[in-house]
């Protein structure tokens, strides 16, 4: 069967100049795959593939507008088009370089959440010392989160990993403090609860607490935390990543001596370089949607966009989707449906 | 006026052998500086000098003690009594590797808090893009804090700064999450007004939100957050350092070509390593007490540990204490005062 992603080429930092590029690359890459391209047609025409589309968008939602302006000012842009073919099944995801609080709320107004979710999430790959990734959710699309929120995620983070890698069974780690006076939040404890009989019940691999190293040691496939915790990991990680990258190459240009080490050592650099590359792991997922949307880096490049689409297309062709529905209704009996207020806490002891 | 340590020479991963080494070259620096040596005599005897003391112990708290065991069973742990010369006065600040929590719940219980302070906070440095430090707490002594916690630990942080680096007003950043759907919890827009309030009545500088990328930046000289928060972002910190320093040295010890070039690039490593040392930050400040207790990583070695001893040194000699207390009966108006703790301590219930 054909995938078909519907591509907001014009949302991110850089619009067609890059998405245009990436989009044809993906392309050539994919020889069943097809595109909507979603946007200005005049500034779209410089891709004709007999595999791409044009799907007309006459406005853009703009890094900066808020929320309500993308919601209920501009009907027609690029980015809500773009969800809009994959709601009517003209796509089977859509992906999107734009203001990620837009997307979420046009994703979710447009598509509406699945039974039994809450609050859909956003999650992404981080990369891990073992040489893979490390899938974390939610990344800032929720604060505030109740236990029931983060069984949610593990649920359907658990979805998004074995859809994209094959294993049937990740494991799940729920993010928590360690040695220190207190451990863990009263939300935290009871979550440590809910998903030790989630592991029981076999809705998913359950492999205990974890800290923030874990993250990238790699010690479950999959952490788990509140948006706003998640949201604070992933920034603080960019700029400790940012700094030592700075720090490596003032050093390596400092003098003509030290510039000339760093041409021996370029191919080391280079191949180091490439291990911590963020552009990889490029492509964040939406879950808990009726749909799948995909969100790339607002700044990504044309090699960093490919790999958001390359993310979306290999969700959508092993039918993420059908796996997210169908481990929320396994999961059905430890999650208290679309009320889970902090009250309910006894509700969510039913077995 | 002479400044005396007290230095719980038993605790940490290696105990005397590395306090000793550190402790000696410590008096070495600082001709006026006097220690008191806490723990088994036969197991100090090692280090004579003029300005130091043997204070007997004959307990040691474990690194994996629980709490209640350094609080009610090992009654004259070197962790005790270290705090215990800091309460008769005999020494103006406390420094030992041992167990976070045993030594958060021991200080509680001997020093007491602060007026105006519910929850003691840990703060600690770390290394910053401008070739600086931000100072971030609370890295893990209060999880599910409240507006009014964030607001001591700012006006706490703020005296810490002050009294290291002599900056009369040091920025104060309130982490909080960016762009995405919700801009922060509940309690962080509390936060937010009320660190507003206290930078307009001149308590502090408040510079205003900031996200995690900005600790590395440098952006504020302190930056604010919830234990939990802090706990997971300097954990994911110290996760990723590892990870790129691991996948640096594997790169460049690949093979005979590769480890050429290392030695050629190995002046530039040392002092790229010298920049993230994160030894030379160690040193970890419990805030709120009526009394100075610096907590060193338990597994420093003897160059981080003396840093820990400078760092409880300079603070005590600019007399941290009484700037923390005057720093509090300013912004008095705006604490409403030990009340309103949802969870007390452990160390709350001894009393």
């Amino acid at each position: 069967m054909t995938t078909t992603l519907a591509v907001d080429c014009m949302g991110g930092d850089h619009g067609p100049r890059v998405t245009l590029v990436a989009c044809r690359q993906f392309l050539d890459r994919h020889p069943e795959a097809r595109l909507l391209l979603v946007g200005a047609p005049e500034q779209l025409a410089g891709l004709q593939h007999p595999r791409a589309r044009i799907v007309a968008a006459t406005e853009v939602v703009a890094m900066d507008d808020a929320v309500e302006v993308a919601l209920r000012k501009k009907k027609d842009s690029s980015m809500r088009i773009a969800i809009q073919q994959v709601k009517q099944g003209d796509a089977q995801a859509a992906v999107s370089a734009g203001n990620t609080g837009a997307l979420m709320a046009l994703a979710r107004y447009l598509l509406k959440t699945l039974d039994g979710i809450d609050r859909p999430a956003i999650a992404s790959p981080l990369p891990n010392a073992k040489g893979g990734a490390t899938t974390v959710l939610d990344l800032g699309a929720n604060v505030d989160c109740t236990e029931q929120h983060l069984l949610q995620f593990a649920v359907m983070g658990s979805a998004l990993v074995s859809a994209l890698t094959g294993n049937p069974t990740p494991s799940v780690g729920l993010l928590n403090i360690g040695e220190e006076v207190i451990k863990g939040s009263e939300v935290i404890k009871k979550a440590g609860e809910l998903l030790r009989s989630a592991g029981n019940a076999g809705d998913l691999n359950f492999f205990g607490n974890v800290e923030g190293n874990d993250i990238f040691k790699g010690t479950a496939d999959i952490v788990v935390c509140d948006g706003f915790v998640g949201n604070v990991a992933l920034k603080t990680s960019e700029g400790l990543a940012s700094m030592i990258g700075g720090f490596l190459r003032e050093e390596f240009s400092r003098n003509p001596l030290t510039k000339l080490a760093a041409i021996v050592a370029y191919p080391i650099l280079t191949a180091f370089k490439k291990r911590v590359d963020y552009r990889r792991y490029n492509g964040a997922a939406l879950l808990g949607l009726r749909g799948l949307v995909f969100k790339s880096h607002g700044s990504a490049d044309e090699f960093a966009f490919e790999q958001a689409l390359n993310r979306a297309y290999d969700a959508a062709r092993n039918n993420l989707l059908d796996r997210v529905e169908a481990r929320i209704a396994h999961a059905r009996p430890l999650l208290v449906g679309p009320t889970a207020d902090p009250q309910p806490l006894e509700a969510a002891h039913i077995e």
